[in-house]
């Protein structure tokens, strides 16, 4: 047994010698890595801790990149990108231009499938298994499920699928009891009955004795002997649900136990048709802060201190957006019963703990289910409550049909807060928030906007239940607000009204949210040129505020829009579009977005400099265009 | 006993003084007038004929509204009409202006959710059963879903919501063995099991007789006595699935015999959990044409002589776009053992029939998930195949993350056969394909295109498949084709390459499809004044013919854009946003397009001259423009 440095490793195949023992020593020192690591970068530690054992075992007995390894959602696979030769590249992880906290092809043929959404991976697989069959190759597919991300709606439907096709696949159902936060939904009882279940071992020395005293009986039930043989096992074994669904039910077994995977991944190669390998596994197992957790604070972090567990960045006074918005529903909902708040399966993330506790019959977490989410909010609507649905820009990708057909459609009053709106950072382009405004400006009866500070926020909050209708949607960034004290009361944010935050008569800054910032900074340093320059806070992306535009357009100066946002079909377009549809002269205007391409991960500066949306560049465009003019 | 005349009905509250008999009169008579209206005006007849029992018996049993109908997907709510007053209107069924066939709240006050896409009830139902426990009222909420739509990922998310809730609602499985055709996944298995199992009443008397004679063993076999009993009757039933998923299963009942659905829905009544009431029922019930169809022919129809069962619309000899496009592509599979066919339950519509009957290998329908046939297609895609998925604009809407995050963002080369592009027609609001073009356009790695005859599709189809890369979507409209016949060969078409249609210097129309036949047609009369317009036929919409583009701007005359889409985010949109980054005069250019408004029901004509979108319209917008400009 050779020393261990694991940024050393090349390579997998070393593997297939190595011991038991051998394989427990490497998972001790992957661990130390990890936690050593990540203690510096921050990531998604306690996943990937949960999953040592389990992925140094698949590497073993698989043979990557023939058989393919397929991570749902990503977040969980360091250890793979480890025993691929990706260890010594930690140091960068999820930093600009570094490592990815996601798989990604681009590093590595061992990367066969990208994710960064749920419940992604046993469609995909169904897909590359259906390729293998059709090219009568014998490669193993292996997509590995957690627990949280088996209950979006796609996992099930590809479940239901491949379960009728019975199509030969591995899936491992990565069961750490939790998704982000705990599960919710009656698979997480069948689960739950699951683990705590009879285990199969002494179930099959037991069955066989238990069937010959079943007395032969008469009538209908004779004909129903043969099955019931055959079932009894499952009713035993309590996994109807996999097997209803066509697959074969393997475990539970124990994921931090080096034999019992071996054994079981041994013999799920053996079979010819899906199997579903229950592998129990404690997320931040070998790391007692992360092990002790059970709300999610170490599902992903920042940086910390390895002894003491403690986060090193320091603690903000201002609070997180997410903080923000979740007060201001919090403090509505004490005066208004209709209020309730739906989050699919992100409570802590959306920091919506607090209203949990204090309004646990108004507050609903569906689990990974944005759609369910969605249409749920609409039904609630309807009924004359006013929902609130905290959801992460990129993840409400996945409800667009329900937000058309079901929220704006029906004309149904729903409150969205749509929270990582804009650039994200170290997650990178799965998650980046770029694209709702484009997704969503088409939809008739919405309203999208987005505050320039926690105090406009305040304000919009309470308009958004109370004085505007339909779809009303208030996204805000990733982060920290700005530290604006809140007003005490309410004034008024009449609809699809503008702001000038500063006047000029040289051009005019369109813009909203973090990038208005810039806007006002660019402005500062223009007039410091002698070049006057309006900055208008576009705080309603629709409607527009089309007062305004008729006299901005009449001023016939440079307009330049300014969005940290996709360019096509975004808010600039939407500038095009008003003035051509009003026949002013829309060649005055210039946007700053970002153009057509995935924006990967990094800090937000270094991207947001890659991406020409920094206070340098909105100067150079407003002299450019003014010179275009002069 | 009243002379029956459905076109009398104003409420289902007389339902409460019928008896069986009466309602079984009623029934034949709601049939008698189903079969005639539905033979005039072209509807969902066969799906109506299998639920006139299941409805009367609802309205009978339940208080609508206030008791909640949910109609999933929404086409088979026809005798829900008649019941609440509507029967009088049905000679406009589907037409402009007429009654809509899906359920609408304007039309009606026991019309409390609105549906056209599939699987949305559940999600709808739990919102309102929420609503309705935090205002402590007694209200019965009960989704009627049928078993094709509850494959739907989003269902399935409900379902395991609900379950785990315990949520009082009752659910109706309307399950007629199809979903719009045969229906696929292990779910259907499970379904077909127990519509063939054992029914409850003889299990119920056998049982205990049964678990009697159950010996009592020792070991830990004891300890799972108790839980056995309970099980057991599942086990027998057959009904395991819904119970793990936290359901009561009732059934499966005759959905056309009154007294058992009576009787049934009165039981479930009284249960303070979700029940499941499993109602077996047959498609076109009562109409021999409809009864025996097995693809799906009958499930929607145009007009048709009630006597013989024969459609009475002439049959054109022009194929339909559905037809052409699955022609090529099954002509080109003929040569390439790596083109596969995928299909969300749509082989009928699709016009794959031919395709799955030559390639069974090669072609996949994964039932009503939208979402898994998109992600799986990736899969596919990765491994080296061509997948050819044929999917609606409308029911695209539910891929859109997939479409994004698995497809695009992997940059994986699938071909999207995007059918009924544009306005559909009678289906209406629900099912419109006119916001594809907005919802795909800021995708990067990804091509829109829609050819403007079927020759230039037979050669779009070929370099979609062979010269282009990432996601191509080649989109076309419900209906037929222009007749034109098909070249042999296949012809070079650059990727982002336009095609001058007629040439002249006083104004340029960009347009695609069929607004393109309506411009060339604008073109022609313009030119009797001695307006010469130049026409354009923009068949890539993503990307842009930019050579084309820098010529056209650079003439500086009036340009006009024409789609039969949203114009937010669209390819006028596009144009406005081209002509901005590349410091173009875009002063210069007009839109013709959808506003911000959901288009009804209604034949295309009517719609297109509502939205103004026609050659008159057109001639009158490039008038304007040139006047604007001179």
């Amino acid at each position: 047994m050779v020393a261990l440095d694991v940024t050393q490793i090349q390579d997998p195949a070393f593997l297939k010698q190595y011991s038991v023992s051998e394989l427990e020593a490497l998972a001790k020192e992957i661990r130390r890595f990890l936690i050593e690591k990540v203690s510096v970068t921050g990531g998604h530690i306690a996943p990937n801790l949960g999953v040592v054992e389990l992925t140094i075992a698949l590497h073993k007995i698989f043979q990557s990149p023939q058989d393919k390894f397929l991570w749902d959602v990503g977040h969980q696979a360091y250890v793979h990108k480890i025993l691929t030769g990706r260890a010594k590249d930690f140091c960068t992880l999820r930093q600009y231009k570094g490592l990815s906290g996601f798989p990604k092809m681009a590093e590595s043929v061992h990367d066969v499938w990208e994710t960064g959404h749920s419940s992604t991976s046993l469609s995909g697989a169904m897909g590359m298994a259906l390729a293998r069959d059709l090219k009568k190759n014998t490669q193993y597919i292996v997509p590995i499920i957690g627990d949280g991300a088996l209950t979006g709606g796609m996992a099930l439907e590809a479940l239901n699928h491949i379960g009728h096709e019975k199509t030969r696949m591995i899936v491992i159902l990565n069961d750490n009891d939790q998704s982000i936060g705990p599960n919710v939904g009656a698979l997480s009882s069948v689960l739950s009955r699951l683990r705590t279940g009879s285990s199969y071992n002494w179930v099959k020395d037991e069955i066989g004795m238990f069937l010959n005293k079943i007395p032969a009986v008469g009538g209908k039930m004779a004909r129903q002997a043969v099955r019931l043989k055959d079932s009894f096992k499952y009713l035993l074994l309590d996994n109807v649900f996999f097997e209803e669904m066509g697959f074969t039910y393997l475990g539970p077994i124990d994921g931090h136990n080096f034999e019992e995977l071996l054994k079981y991944l041994e013999f799920a190669k053996k079979a010819d048709e899906p199997i579903l390998l229950h592998v129990l596994t404690q997320k931040g197992k070998g790391y007692k802060p992360a092990e002790q957790d059970v709300v999610g604070t170490w599902h992903g972090t920042g940086p910390y201190e390895v002894e003491s567990g403690k986060f090193t960045s320091k603690k903000s006074d201002v609070p997180s957006w997410s903080q923000l918005i979740a007060n201001e529903v919090e403090q509505l909902a004490e005066k208004d019963e209709t209020i309730v708040a739906i989050t699919p399966a992100m409570t802590v993330g959306s920091k919506l703990s607090a209203f949990k506790k204090r309004f646990p019959k108004r507050f609903f977490d569906v689990g990974i289910a944005e759609e369910h989410a969605v249409t749920m909010a609409a039904g609630l609507a309807l009924q004359g409550f006013k929902p609130f649905l905290s959801i992460y820009s990129t993840f409400l990708q996945r409800s667009y049909d329900q937000m058309l057909h079901d929220v704006c459609r029906q004309n149904a009053h729903v409150v969205f807060g749509i929270d990582r709106a804009g650039l994200v950072g170290a997650d990178g382009e799965t998650h980046q928030g770029v694209f709702d405004i484009s997704f969503l400006r088409h939809m008739p009866n919405l309203i999208l906007m987005m505050p320039k500070d926690e105090n406009e926020a305040h304000h919009m909050i309470y308009h958004a239940f109370y004085t505007y209708g339909g779809a009303v949607c208030i996204r805000y960034p990733r982060g920290e607000g700005l530290g604006i004290p809140l007003d005490d009361g309410i004034k008024e944010i009449v609809l699809g009204s503008w702001e000038i935050i500063k006047d000029g008569t040289d051009a005019v800054l369109l813009s909203f949210g973090p990038t208005l910032q810039m806007c006002i900074e660019a402005a500062k340093r223009l007039e410091a040129e002698q070049i006057l320059v309006r900055v208008v806070n576009c705080r309603f992306i629709k409607p527009l505020d089309e007062t305004m535009l008729h006299k901005i357009f009449a001023a016939n100066i440079p307009i330049v829009t300014v969005e940290e946002a996709m360019l096509a079909g975004g808010f600039g377009s939407s500038i095009l579009e008003w003035g051509c549809l009003h026949q002013k002269n829309i060649s005055q205007v210039q946007m700053l977005g970002i153009s057509d391409v995935f924006v990967p991960h990094g800090d937000v500066p270094h991207l947001l400099k890659d991406l020409h949306l920094t206070v340098d560049a909105i100067v150079k465009k407003v002299k450019k265009q003014m010179k275009c003019k002069g």
